[in-house]
């Protein structure tokens, strides 16, 4: 409901200052709410082309029929295969986002935090190998290999970073909602 | 406030059955609290003797001047190095256990995932090193380096999950403190 002010018309502008209504709060409420959503969509979209180019680096790691290759070390396959789910993951979770953000619903808190564990596991297994493997004559007889696999690890823990922080405003969003009684206030 | 029949006096043992007032509710709540508090430190407690006799199997894993030693390996390292802090961390919270149910206090909701996360990883990156080493001379000459390393890694593991129980409980009991306002309401 508006204030009496709002409905006497043809007056001069009143030196009161506007006192905003119920109606003003609510559409403030929602637009952080709108920007908030945006910010949960951007880290999901990023956690989702790190992961995914990290897997793609991983999968193409392989340097002719002579030397070794990425399915070889069954840590690499584990980063590999943490990468691709997350991945498929985060793209779920984007749809997610962008259907909350067009229809003003919340579907999905995003607390699973299995699939952090997940990537990082696979991650600091990886990082174990590579670090291993720069020792060795795998590393001095295809040095790119080696580096290949580098970055395809790093790609991997900037995902975790970005899937982390999309889980942590989620549990935020969440915490809020319990603690208002709505999803609006932020 | 009590029902109107416990206010009348001098009647015949009425049939209909006692209803609860709110003291025998919070009685029962805080029993309830109790008990899940209990657990909680059950599992600290056992986060903590797995980490602790992790770091100290992986401190102790050297055979002779000769052989290999674990601070040899970056990946042993970190696992001591991870399992030493969760081990004090998971003590500390013990104390903050006991705190709580002598005194009937909630200090601390132990949401902090950073120590799982660290314990993890370093299990993650051992678990990697260790494979590696199997084909190796190292595993050939002192096979009972990469038992004892192994040993050392799968109680850290144990040492996660019990850390991952005591949180999930801690998360558990927050999410209830928030749902009702009140932590009896189990």
């Amino acid at each position: 409901m508006r204030s009496p002010q709002y409905v006497r018309n043809g007056e001069t502008p009143s030196p009161h200052p506007r006192i905003p209504g119920p109606h003003f709060h609510s559409t403030v409420s929602l637009q952080k709410l709108r920007r908030f959503n945006t910010l949960i969509l951007v880290f999901r979209g990023a956690a989702f082309c790190f992961s995914l180019a990290a897997a793609v680096f991983m999968f193409t790691n392989s340097r002719g029929s002579n030397s070794k290759h990425w399915y070889d070390f069954s840590a690499f396959r584990f980063v590999l295969a943490a990468n691709a789910i997350v991945a498929i993951y985060s793209l779920f979770e984007m749809v997610a986002s962008v259907w909350e953000l067009s229809r003003g619903a919340t579907l999905f808190p995003e607390i699973v935090q299995a699939f952090a564990y997940l990537l990082l596991s696979a991650d600091a297994a990886g990082t174990a190998l590579a670090m291993t493997l720069r020792d060795t004559d795998t590393c001095r007889a295809t040095n790119s290999f080696c580096f290949q696999s580098d970055i395809s690890i790093t790609l991997g823990f900037t995902g975790f970073l970005f899937l982390g922080f999309s889980s942590l405003l989620s549990g935020f969003r969440v915490a809020c909602f319990l603690i208002n009684g709505s999803r609006f206030h932020l």
